[in-house]
C-alpha cells in the first residue's frame, strides 16, 4: 500500500518503494511513503496561484464559515479517525487530544474570526497615525495576505492536531497550505486530507499533502511564503540556513526542542492541596501520549526540602501506570510511535544518566500488556533525579522524547529561576502555590525565557486545562531552544500570514483602501437622515451634523436629579471652582453624550435595531452652561452579519461645542437591518 | 587618529592599524578603526547584566522621560554633529534627515511610551481570555523585556538616524544596545555616542560602541538576544545563517537591498498636479543623500502613453542639480560616502546598463563644484530607460545605492501591478493618482509585497512626507529581498525587544502578575468610598457596590424629555414590540450608565478629579421598566503620570439587573490626584 500525496487537485504516488510506517505495537507495516519524483515547484505554484485566488476572493467572514463548516464535517467522521489513530500507539485519551483537539482548535480560530474579524479582505492593525498638523497627510497599518504558500512540516506525535492547528490561520488569513506530515504517522494525516478533499468543503488549491519528504521544495520558496516547522532544533537549523530561506527572507516559525519545567514553590509543601496537584501533573504529563509531547514536562523542579516527598509521591503515581497495547482495556499507556524512537528516547537517557539517576523505571524488564516488547515501541515511565543541578548541562539540554523527566532540587526561589531559565527557552512551564506573591516573583523571573506560563493552586486546578495544552486564543511557542516561533495566540497566529503595510495618504485615499472611514475625509450629506437607510444602503462616509443645543444650568440639574449623579463639579460653581481641571462648573459627560442622541437619533421606527455599545469615549474639553453642544455622526465602518439579517455600523461621532471646538469623541455601535423595516414610514 | 569603541564602560583603542575613514569630499584620513583584541562576550555580558538589569529597574514611563531627556540634550549639540557630517559628503539638508530626523524619532518613540504605555515594567497584551465556564481559570498575555542585548548593525548612509531609530525602541522595551555603525561613517557614530557617554543620561552598559568589526561577538548570541541588521542582503544572508543566529533562534531583524518603485497612475498625465508632484518627487528621492537611500525610488514606473512626457520632465529637473564639496554654495548633491562606494555603484550602473539605457548623467564627464573628482566619491544622477521591462531581471533585482533610477514603462494597470511586484519584496512604494479607486487598486495589488506605501495627490502632497521617509510611528520593513524586517511602527518596534508570554491562572494569580484586575479576581471592600482614596492609596481591586434603583417608565420618559432621544423603543410599548431585538419598551442605555454613575459617584470634592472617558461599552441585555441595576466599580489599572501630581484609574464597571444578570459592561476612566484635597472633608 503506497500513501499516495494529494497535488495538483489529485491524488498521486510517488516513484520507488519508500520508507515502511509500520502499526507501533505490533510493528506490522501500515503503507510505504515516497515523494520520488515530486514537482514541489508546481505544488507551490498551484497553491499560490489556485488556492491562493479562491482564499482571497473570499472575506474573513466567509473562510471562517467554511472552516467551522470543515470542523463540524470532520468531527461526524472522528471515530474513523480515532479506530486509525490507535497504530500510532496512541491510547483512545491521547487521540482525544489529536483529534477533538485538533478540529476543537480549528473551530476555535473559526468562531474567532467570525467574532473578532470584519467580514471584509483587508484588515485594519491599529488607529490612524496623525503625521500631518492640518490632517491632509495620515497613516494607517493594514494586513493583507501573503500572495505564497503556507509550508507546513509537521511532528509526528499529533497528526490530525498539528496539521489542524497550523491549518486554520492560515486559511483564514487567506493564505493556502502545503503540509508535509512527519512520514512516521502520516497515514493518520492522509486520512484527515482525503476526508476533508472528498468533502469540497475548500476550494481546489487550498490545501495540498505531500506524502515522504519535501524533496527540492524549499529552492522553489520565496519571500511571500510562510514556512511552520516542528520538529528538532537541528532540523531547524539546517533548514533556517538554507539559502533561499536566508537568502530569500522566507518567514519561518519554528518550534523546537523545549525542557519545559514545573515548579513546585516553596509554599506548596507535602499535604497542601498544591503538592498533590503538582504529582498529578508530572505523572500526567510524562505518561500522555508517553511523553511525546513538545511541551511535556521534563525538568521538576522542587524546593531541596520536599525534594524527598516528591520522589517518594512520583514513585507511587508512576508505579500504577499500566504500559501496553492502546486497544487493550486498562492500558494507560501505550508505545512510542516507533521503534527508531524508541532507539532515541533510550539513547538521551543515557545521556542523562551521566548527570541523574534514574529512580524509578527499567525499560530492559518492562512488559507490555498485550503486546510483544520486541516489536512495539515501548518505554516505561522513566524518572531521574539530578543532584547538582547547577553544574548539569543535559538535564537543561537534552530532550528525551518519551515518557521521561528528571526530578532537579532547587535552595532557593532564586536559583529556583536561575535553573529554569538554564532550559535556554521552552515552551511551557508551570508553577503550583497558593501564594500569588510568591507566583508572581517566579512568573516574572522565568518570563523571559517561555511561550505560556501557567500557575495552579486549588482555586483554579479544577478548570485547569493543564501545563501540556496549547490552547487555540493562547500563544504557542518559545524563545531560543524551543525554537523562536509563535503559533496560535487567537487572531495573532492570522497575522503570521499576512502583510503587514504602513499606509500614508490623504484621509479620502485611505478610507478608500481599509474601508474605514477616516476623520478628514469627505462626509457625503445623504438625502435622508442615515438611520433610515438600510445596511446595504449606508455609505461609508454618510453624515449627519445636528441643530445645536444650548447646555444650560436647568439641564444639568435636571440631569442630576434624574440620575442621582451630583458630583460637586456639576452642582456648585464655588466648589467646581476649586477642581484644577474645570475651575468652574461644568456639565455632565453623560448628560453631553446623551444630549448628543437626542440631537443625532431618529426616533422613529426604521432600520436601526439598536445601540449595542460605545467605544473609546473620551472628554475632550468641559462643557459648561450657556455653551452650545452640537454633534456630528459618520458612518464609519460596516460589517455584515450574513446570516442574521443585519449588520453592525460603527458611527464616527464627535460632539463640538459654539466655537467649533471638540469637546467629546467616541465611535457609536448599531445593528442595522438589511432590509427596510416591513412597515416603515421612510 | 585611531577610532575609539566605548565598551565595557570607558573608550577602548584596538589593537592594529585599522581600515582608513576618509573624507567622501577630499578623501583625507579622518580617523582608522580597528576592534582587533575586542573581548566580545564579555561586551555582551556587560550590557546583559549591568545594562539589562539597569534598566528592567525602570517603568516604561521612566524610560521615556531618560529618552526624552536624551533627545533634547543632543538637540542642543547638534551643530557640532552637522559640522562632522559634512565629511561624509552630506549636504545641509542631507544631514538634517540623518541628525535632526534621527533625534526627532528618538524624541517621537519616547512620546509613544509616555502617553500609550502604562507607568509599569509590564505591558498587558490584549484582553483576558476565557478559558472555563465558571472562571476561576483565565488566560492573559503579557509582554518582558527579553533578558539580552540588542546588536544594532547599521548601514554607513545614516549613522545617527540609525543608530537612533533602533536605540529609542530597544531602550524603551528594557533592552540594552550593542551599536556596531558601519565603518566608513562610523566617526560620525561615536562623536555621537561620546556625546551620549558624556552626559550620563543613560545607565552604564544600556549603550555599547564597537568601531570597526564585531569579531566574534555572533558566536556568543544567545536566544535572548536581537540582531537589527541594516546592509545589503548578502550579508544579510551569511549572518542569518550563522550557526548560533539559526541554532538558537536568535531573533533577527534585517533591512536589505530593496527596488522601490513609485507608481505613475493612468489618470496623472502631463499636465496634472500629480504628474508635476511625481516629477518633482523622483528627482528628489534620486539626489537627495545622493540616492543612498534604502527607501529611495529606484524603478520610476509610468504608463507607456507618458514616459515620453516623464522622461523629458525628468531630464529637464535633473539638468539643474549642481554635484559638488557639499559645504559650498549651491551645490544641490555631494559625493557617495566614499570611493569604494562609487566604484561599486558604477558597477551596479553596468549591470542595468545591459537591459537598460542611460538616458541622462555621465560619470565620466562630471565635474564637481569646489572639489576634485578624482579624490571625491561624485557620481552624477543617472536616469536609465528600460524598453522591456516585463523581460529584464536587473532592474528589478540590482540596486545601484546612489543617484540612480529605472524608467520602466507599463501598459495597463495589472501590468504595472505585476511590475512593481517583481521587486520581490520592498520598503516602500508611492502611488501618484487623484483616483482613489485606481490608487486602491494599485495600492492593494502591491500591497503583500511591501513594507510602506504613500499615496499622492493634490489633496495630501502639501503635507507629505515623501516617499522616502521612514517615520516613528510607521513600520519601516519590507518583505523577501527587502529583508523581511520590521522596525518602528509605535510600540510595534518596542515589542521586538520583548518576550510575549501566555499567563493561565486564577483571576487572582494573574491580576498579581499582571496588575491589572481580572474579572473574577477577590473584590476588596475598603472602610471608605474608593473615590475618596487618593492615587497612592488606592488598590487594585477596591470594589464598590451600589444600592439598587428600579428604573420606571417615568425615569424613561423624563430621560428623552430631558434629552431629546425619542427612539421608539424607549417610547411605545407597542412601537417597541416590533423591535426584533427588544420586543417590548426599553430604557435608554444612556440613562444606564447615567443612572449607573448616580449609583456609584462619591459627590463631595475628593481625590477623584473628572472622569475623562469610557472604554469598551456593551449594553448586553435590555432593561425594561421595573427592572432594578445596581453597579460594582472595581479598582482595575493605575498608571501614575509622575509629573502631573495625578494618575490615570481605570475602573472595571458592571452593571447588573434585579436577576444579577449583567446589562452593561464598561471601563470607566477618572484622573485621581495624588493627594488627599487640601480641604477634603473626609
Amino acid at each position: 500500500m503506497k500513501l499516495e500525496s494529494y497535488v495538483l487537485g489529485s491524488w498521486w504516488a510517488g516513484r520507488g518503494e519508500g520508507a515502511a510506517l509500520r502499526d507501533a505495537t505490533s510493528g506490522e507495516v501500515i503503507a510505504r511513503a515516497t515523494s520520488e519524483g515530486l514537482d514541489a515547484a508546481a505544488v507551490l505554484r498551484h497553491a499560490r496561484v489556485v488556492g491562493g485566488s479562491a482564499l482571497r476572493a473570499l472575506t474573513f467572514h466567509e473562510r471562517a464559515a467554511m472552516l467551522r463548516a470543515l470542523g463540524k464535517h470532520l468531527l461526524g467522521l472522528k471515530e474513523e479517525f480515532y479506530e486509525l489513530s490507535y497504530r500510532t500507539g496512541a491510547t483512545r485519551a491521547d487521540s482525544w487530544i489529536d483529534i477533538e483537539g485538533g478540529i476543537g482548535t480549528l473551530l476555535a480560530i473559526a468562531g474567532k474570526g467570525a467574532r473578532e474579524l470584519p467580514n471584509a479582505r483587508v484588515l485594519l492593525d491599529g488607529d490612524v497615525e496623525p503625521l500631518s498638523k492640518g490632517g491632509t497627510f495620515v497613516g494607517q497599518h493594514v494586513c493583507v495576505p501573503l500572495a505564497g504558500a503556507a509550508v507546513h512540516i509537521n511532528a509526528f506525535n499529533f497528526p490530525v492536531w498539528g496539521m489542524l492547528e497550523k491549518l486554520a490561520p492560515a486559511v483564514l488569513a487567506g493564505v493556502p497550505v502545503v503540509v508535509k506530515p512527519a512520514t512516521t504517522t502520516a497515514y493518520l494525516a492522509a486520512l484527515v486530507v482525503r476526508r476533508i478533499a472528498e468533502s469540497r468543503l475548500l476550494p481546489d488549491g487550498v490545501l495540498q499533502m505531500i506524502a515522504g519528504g519535501v524533496g527540492d521544495l524549499f529552492d522553489h520558496l520565496t519571500g511571500q511564503d510562510v514556512v511552520s516547522f516542528t520538529g528538532s532544533a537541528d532540523t531547524a537549523a539546517r533548514l533556517r540556513a538554507h539559502a533561499a530561506v536566508a537568502g530569500r527572507s522566507v518567514r519561518f516559525i519554528a518550534e523546537t526542542d523545549s525542557l519545559n519545567c514545573a515548579v513546585l514553590a516553596p509554599d506548596a509543601s507535602a499535604g497542601t492541596p498544591e503538592f498533590d496537584l503538582y504529582i498529578r501533573e508530572v505523572a500526567r504529563e510524562m505518561t500522555v501520549k508517553a511523553g511525546q509531547k513538545c511541551t511535556a514536562i521534563r525538568r521538576v523542579l522542587v524546593p531541596s526540602a520536599a525534594a524527598a516527598d516528591v520522589v517518594a509521591a512520583l514513585r507511587a503515581a508512576l508505579d500504577g501506570v499500566v504500559v501496553g497495547d492502546p486497544r487493550v482495556d486498562g492500558v494507560r499507556m501505550g508505545p512510542l510511535a516507533s521503534r527508531d524512537q524508541r532507539r532515541e528516547v533510550l539513547a538521551r537517557i543515557d545521556d542523562l544518566r551521566r548527570e541523574a539517576d534514574v529512580i524509578c523505571g527499567d525499560p530492559a524488564s518492562l512488559r507490555p500488556l498485550g503486546a510483544d516488547g520486541e516489536r512495539g515501541a515501548f518505554v516505561p515511565p522513566v524518572l531521574l533525579y539530578c543532584r547538582d543541578a547547577a553544574r548539569a548541562h543535559a538535564v537543561h539540554a537534552v530532550e528525551a522524547f518519551g515518557p521521561v523527566a528528571t526530578v532537579i532540587p532547587y535552595s532557593d526561589v532564586e536559583e529556583g529561576i536561575a535553573l529554569a531559565r538554564r532550559g535556554e527557552g521552552s515552551l511551557a512551564a508551570s508553577v503550583f502555590s497558593a501564594d500569588d506573591d510568591l507566583a508572581a516573583q517566579l512568573v516574572l523571573g522565568i518570563a523571559p525565557f517561555h511561550g505560556r506560563v501557567l500557575v495552579v493552586n486549588r482555586h483554579c486546578a479544577k478548570e485547569s486545562t493543564g501545563h501540556g495544552s496549547p490552547l487555540a486564543p493562547l500563544v504557542h511557542g518559545g524563545p531560543g531552544r524551543a525554537g523562536g516561533g509563535e503559533e496560535l495566540g487567537g487572531l495573532r497566529g492570522v497575522q503570521h500570514y499576512m502583510q503587514r503595510l504602513a499606509l500614508q495618504g490623504s484621509p479620502d485615499t485611505l478610507t478608500a483602501i481599509g474601508g474605514r472611514w477616516i476623520r478628514g475625509a469627505t462626509q457625503r450629506k445623504p438625502a435622508q437622515h442615515p438611520f433610515r437607510k438600510p445596511f446595504h444602503e449606508l455609505v461609508i462616509g454618510d453624515t449627519l451634523v445636528s441643530a445645536e443645543r444650548e447646555v444650560t444650568v436647568a439641564d444639568i440639574e435636571a440631569f442630576a436629579a434624574l440620575t442621582g449623579d451630583t458630583f460637586y463639579a456639576h452642582m456648585s460653581e464655588t466648589e467646581a471652582a476649586r477642581n484644577p481641571l474645570f475651575g468652574g462648573r461644568v456639565a455632565h459627560g453623560y448628560f453631553l453624550i446623551a444630549a448628543a442622541a437626542g440631537l443625532f437619533v431618529d426616533p422613529g421606527y426604521g432600520p436601526v435595531l439598536g445601540n449595542y455599545g460605545l467605544d473609546a469615549l473620551r472628554f475632550v474639553k468641559p462643557v459648561r452652561p450657556g455653551d452650545r453642544i452640537r454633534v456630528r455622526l459618520t458612518c464609519k465602518q460596516k460589517s455584515l452579519r450574513a446570516d442574521k439579517g443585519w449588520g453592525e455600523v460603527r458611527w464616527d461621532t464627535q460632539i463640538t461645542n459654539q466655537a467649533g471646538e471638540t469637546v467629546a469623541s467616541y465611535d457609536v455601535l448599531t445593528m442595522v437591518s438589511v432590509h427596510a423595516m416591513p412597515d416603515q414610514a421612510s
